[in-house]
């Protein structure tokens, strides 16, 4: 099966053709490049771009795909999470449930061009089954809680993982991954269980990292430590691992991150919502840690598409630092596709358009009114466009 | 002409019914509430809202419509305003541009939503006459500059201005207004001017105020005064003017923009894209002043809908308050709508859904994936929807 795409600006995120032309073969880039050296060979399917702008598929790079049901629940109440949200799921989240939501969830990244997502939550073998139906590449990372809601067993995401782990291998889109909660899952033995579970079956690792001042405070107190510091105490940072958050972290928690080559899942959206605060985004980068964006689930980032993420990062980063020319559009749309391919471990699968890699391709339409004039595809991208403009991935 | 809305939440503002009815007469509201007390009268348009969200037709406070030619140019590069767009400005913009872009700016705000717009730009001519026949609700005040794109006289704004005054005072949809650029304008006798004009034909008055750092460096050395000090000065301020921006802006400015009632445009959006920062939304109405939102123009905040503003609102503001219940979702549709008819004074005509206002009315569509499910209207409008979202004004 060969597709041909033309008349389309192509962003690789390496260089812009203006006027370029793309060819998949088998779900893999052929050739690409100016019109002018298009090849004369046979394809089964063209597709006229009409001048809309081809980019790498978007990566979000931690969500929540099985909380569908919670959006727009208590978004402005204090204390949602333990007041609402971690309730409701107790008594109403269910296998099914978390299927049918992880597809809606899928669906609406489609819609938004994203190709690839990280998804840490519970049911695993649902939210797989809905991931493989709807043909989205995707790390699947089971929460590791004391109490979960999917087991009235005490801290059950471990063997959940396992059994997943072992049944879902040999998958082609989909990743087994294991995500501890946070670090204050309550037991120090469960965080060392993962990271032995990650290496027994060489599977990535995420959590949710120095979200909240009183996950500060509570680590000053009981160890005199920042949770960063506590992880590396225990031995659970590699580069197997993607830390979500990151919001309250000292610049020597920046230096040990780095030291083990940790990779971030920045959540702009979902943490200034919640008014929690801002990563500091340049000073990691600045260390040389790889950073994806995410949108954190639906009832904490609300959408999930990356234009939302993107257009959020330009105007904090910008206001947080001073300076209109801090994360140039260009820059933004590169953390949204190969930035997002780094902080997974498949930057040689996906995040760019080069021939071998996977056509893993979003098209984004630029005939809306909101997309007009461009004078700069990648400015059109983060200020303009809103993820109705995405027409196929 | 009757028409007859039904199967929709209505969102007057007020109150929410959540399966209403609203009948327009003439483009006045006749009737609205629960289905269920819906008259049965003769009706010549029944318009289904499938379970859509009815809302009064947003307002844009602040916009300058014959800027889509310059959008997604130079976005991230410092002083574009002096190094760009005023030259390009004086060199590329005419009547005939500025009535184009006009047209195609008024069509993205309507088909997100927006009924109502103040415009601060030139050629108002132009101006006026694409607004017209767009049929859309507006202010457009003539920009007064020393060196104004439309002539090459010097603030050749304040003739302008008088003969569009003149020219258009009859229009039904259209109010005429002048809006001198800065405090900085090189000209105080240019700002007198203004409001003698302001005064003598009873129109509107708007000015960028405390947008920049080296403005207010500028006034502190010149007059030891800040650029609102100096304005109260040389009696420029009244109910009559809406102020742009106002980002930096001391407790005693706010004090004496609400003893004389002026009313605010922010622009959030556009304001922390360049970097410059967070205005002081919650002192402002805290001393009572009026605020509506605003776009700013197509080069600044890029796009033309109130969703981004909403959203970069809420995000910003509660960071920036370190509460995550302050704006919220209602009390940000409010200020789109009704807190815009305020900051407008139209708050009699338009901003919120009640009998014998016009039908400036707009219909979201809630069948998308992205506005799925629906707890709560107004956080669904605020963190879900999208400018595509809407389906009708």
């Amino acid at each position: 099966m060969r597709i041909l795409i033309k008349n389309v600006w192509i962003l690789t995120m390496d260089s812009v053709y203006k006027n370029g032309y793309l060819i998949i073969e088998d779900k893999t880039i052929l050739s690409l490049g100016d019109m002018k050296q298009c090849p004369d060979v046979q394809v089964d399917r063209v597709i006229d771009g009409q001048g809309g702008l081809l980019m790498p598929g978007m990566i979000n790079t931690h969500t929540q795909a099985g909380m569908i049901p919670f959006r727009s629940l208590g978004d402005d109440i204090p204390d949602r999470l333990t007041r609402f949200l971690f309730p409701l799921e107790s008594q109403a989240m269910t296998a099914e449930l978390a299927y049918h939501s992880t597809k809606v969830a899928i669906a609406e990244m489609q819609l938004a061009g994203i190709t690839t997502f990280y998804d840490m939550y519970y049911f695993k073998e649902s939210v797989a089954q809905a991931t493989a139906e709807m043909n989205s590449r995707a790390i699947l990372a089971e929460t590791v809680l004391e109490d979960g809601c999917d087991s009235d067993e005490k801290f059950s995401g471990l063997k959940i993982a396992e059994e997943f782990i072992k049944k879902w291998s040999h998958h082609s889109l989909i990743t087994q991954a294991i995500a501890p909660h946070t670090p204050d899952t309550k037991s120090t033995e469960s965080l060392k269980e993962a990271v032995n579970l990650s290496t027994q079956y060489g599977v990535p690792l995420s959590i949710h990292l120095s979200e909240m001042m009183f996950e500060i405070e509570k680590y000053a107190q009981e160890y005199q430590q920042t949770p960063v510091e506590y992880l590396e105490a225990i031995d659970f940072l590699s580069n197997k691992l993607l830390a979500a958050y990151l919001i309250f972290v000292k610049d020597e928690d920046l230096d040990i991150l780095a030291k083990y080559n940790v990779s971030v899942a920045h959540c702009i959206g979902a943490n200034t919502k919640s008014a929690k605060g801002v990563a500091p985004l340049q000073q990691m980068m600045d260390k040389g840690l790889k950073v994806g964006l995410g949108t954190d689930g639906p009832s904490s980032g609300n959408t999930l598409d990356l234009f939302t993420q993107m257009k959020l990062l330009a105007n904090f980063h910008k206001t947080y630092t001073h300076n209109r020319s801090a994360f140039p559009s260009r820059e933004i749309v590169r953390l949204a596709t190969f930035g997002g391919a780094e902080a997974l471990g498949m930057e040689k699968l996906v995040g760019s358009l080069e021939i071998g890699k996977k056509a893993d391709i979003t098209l984004i339409k630029t005939d809306s009114i909101n997309m007009f004039p461009i004078h700069d595809p990648y400015a059109a991208i983060v200020y303009s466009a809103n993820a109705a403009n995405v027409c196929e991935v």
